[in-house]
């Protein structure tokens, strides 16, 4: 297959692109987003998705529209972009990170002397979560062995990130190895990430994987075929509650009947903790649409049903086996575990 | 709206009208169907669906089509036609119940004296299921109360039965004595049945219903909105463990996590006392098409990628807390309580 990629900087550095993974699998196709409103739709309706990958494209998005600022009032226009670009995803921690990380490079100095130093942040945003992913993975194939089943709930592999991703970091990581792991991909519904991403991007790794609809889950574990879960997150609290795709918390739950380990992975920069507990994690709602229709030949439900729409659940921390970080690996309680290797 | 039916026998007598249920929640749509294969690819389609309908179905099925067979060795037909369409659903346990009872009906009388019989005996199928549903749901609401709110999965309505249904009956009986009750209706991937049909069928009723993703399940009852899980089964053990559709098992799980109550509801047909337990049970596999292609407007996964599709899971008996039958309510140890309600 040809090699694909997630996000980066046009050569000319005016535009990021993206691979727009709305249309994925059936369509490989990159987007060149050159302005403001086309970085945050294509961020909104998950064209470029994933916590580190959205941070990238944050990242690369501040610098290409920092360029057609005006010179007398650029701080503040710049602010203005950074706040606009985080309402776009107001759950997503790293984008919020990233647009930090611009305005800080940029604090003080003028349009000029402004624009190199914003290229060399979003450059070491990059290269910073690539390096992270390959320590996360590393750290990853220290918990499971060759042949093992895995279970993986919506996308955090390459797909979302740089390279190697979070979650399916240790297994893409792991067949360059020799590794032969079984992975079951969970659908994940309402946006079906794991069938469109997941095992697309397993599947071209040559990484041996079967796609279930998220019901089967807990099937699939009754019957010995999972020796561990992996998921991604898009925000850790404090005490170790994480904030991931809507669902998670039910595999978590699954597995803890099944006593199978539950692996979180993730960059440290996704550890928020000026957030205490998952209580203070705020649920994004979103249209009724992706329930009813999107994706579909036909509506599934009349137009007057009601739907609950959330995209994103809590999983406790109590039910979490480990927290696996570019840093190392974290395991229950977390507000110590957390603290002692940040330093929190 | 239009008063709706789920299955009966026709005018004349010589076939069986159903309504087809995979053009919902879109079209409402009836078919004729008055030989053995129209039959056969209506219940394996699910065109006709639900333990009790299937039932229904097939007793009617049996008589239309006993009309056509030749006198000399009508039996020993009927025999052959009533094992073909046992074939169509391996599962459902009353599909095969209501063509023994047929078989019974005729065993030994030649065509002219077996037809009346059989008549009599697929119209007590129809009333007694009709009596069966109303004495489930009167039990059904002595365990909850008004203002409640349900989860259900898949559909167990008045679809799935001659009226009020087993799951869902409950709610239908209880919106007609005033009962207000706050429903929320899982998807249930990959068929979809708690969106095109429960949601459906509620709705049409007067009844509060939410469609939710399968996935926002363990969300919603963390939230404090789920009082109560109501579903159907297919078959359930002599011990108590229940088949019933994929993601059963992972509602009952999650429901035991947040101490809300897990209700089966189920006509006594549906008890298998030769089955000793959920291991004995057989689980049905389908297609690949039902996760990737169906219902969809495009592939949402690539053709090389492999698929685990398992129709329905087991929901081991310590999981639920009562057992709803039109006989009373059993509750745990069921291997016990089954047998003294029923005498097994």
């Amino acid at each position: 297959m040809d090699k694909i990629f997630t996000v980066r900087i046009s050569e000319d550095k005016n535009a990021v692109e993206i691979l727009d993974q709305t249309l994925l699998p059936n369509e490989v196709k990159y987007l060149r987003l050159d302005n403001a409103d086309s970085l945050f739709e294509a961020i909104k309706e998950l064209r470029v998705r994933g916590a580190p990958a959205i941070g990238i494209a944050a990242g690369f998005g501040m610098y290409v529209c920092a360029k057609r600022l005006t010179d007398g009032d650029f701080y503040n226009e710049l602010k203005q972009l950074g706040d606009y670009l985080i309402s776009s995803r107001p759950t997503a921690v790293n984008l919020a990170h990233a647009v930090e990380r611009m305005l800080s490079a940029a604090k003080g100095a003028d349009k000029e002397s402004a624009l190199p130093l914003l290229y060399e942040e979003c450059m070491r945003i990059y290269d910073e979560d690539r390096e992270m992913c390959r320590r996360i993975s590393e750290y990853g194939l220290t918990l499971v062995k060759d042949g093992d089943g895995i279970l993986t709930h919506c996308n955090a592999g390459a797909l979302a990130a740089s390279e190697y991703g979070t979650g399916l970091g240790t297994l893409l990581l792991g067949k360059e190895l020799g590794y032969n792991f079984r992975v079951f991909s969970d659908e994940t519904r309402p946006l079906l990430q794991g069938a469109r991403l997941t095992s697309f991007e397993l599947n071209h790794a040559g990484i041996d994987v079967t796609l279930i609809c998220d019901n089967a889950a807990s099937l699939v574990m009754s019957q010995g075929k999972i020796q561990a879960c992996f998921v991604g997150c898009d925000r850790v609290a404090a005490n170790g509650d994480t904030a991931n795709k809507i669902g998670t918390r039910s595999v978590a739950i699954n597995a803890k009947f099944h006593n199978i380990p539950f692996y979180v992975f993730c960059p440290s920069s996704t550890i928020d903790f000026g957030c205490e507990s998952g209580e203070k994690i705020v649920i994004e709602e979103r249209g009724a649409d992706e329930i009813k229709t999107k994706f579909f030949e036909k509506p599934v439900a009349e137009d007057s049903v009601k739907c609950f729409n959330p995209a994103f659940d809590v999983t406790p921390a109590e039910l979490i086996t480990a927290i696996v970080t570019e840093k190392g690996i974290c395991r229950y309680p977390y507000t110590q575990s957390l603290k002692e290797l940040f330093g929190g």
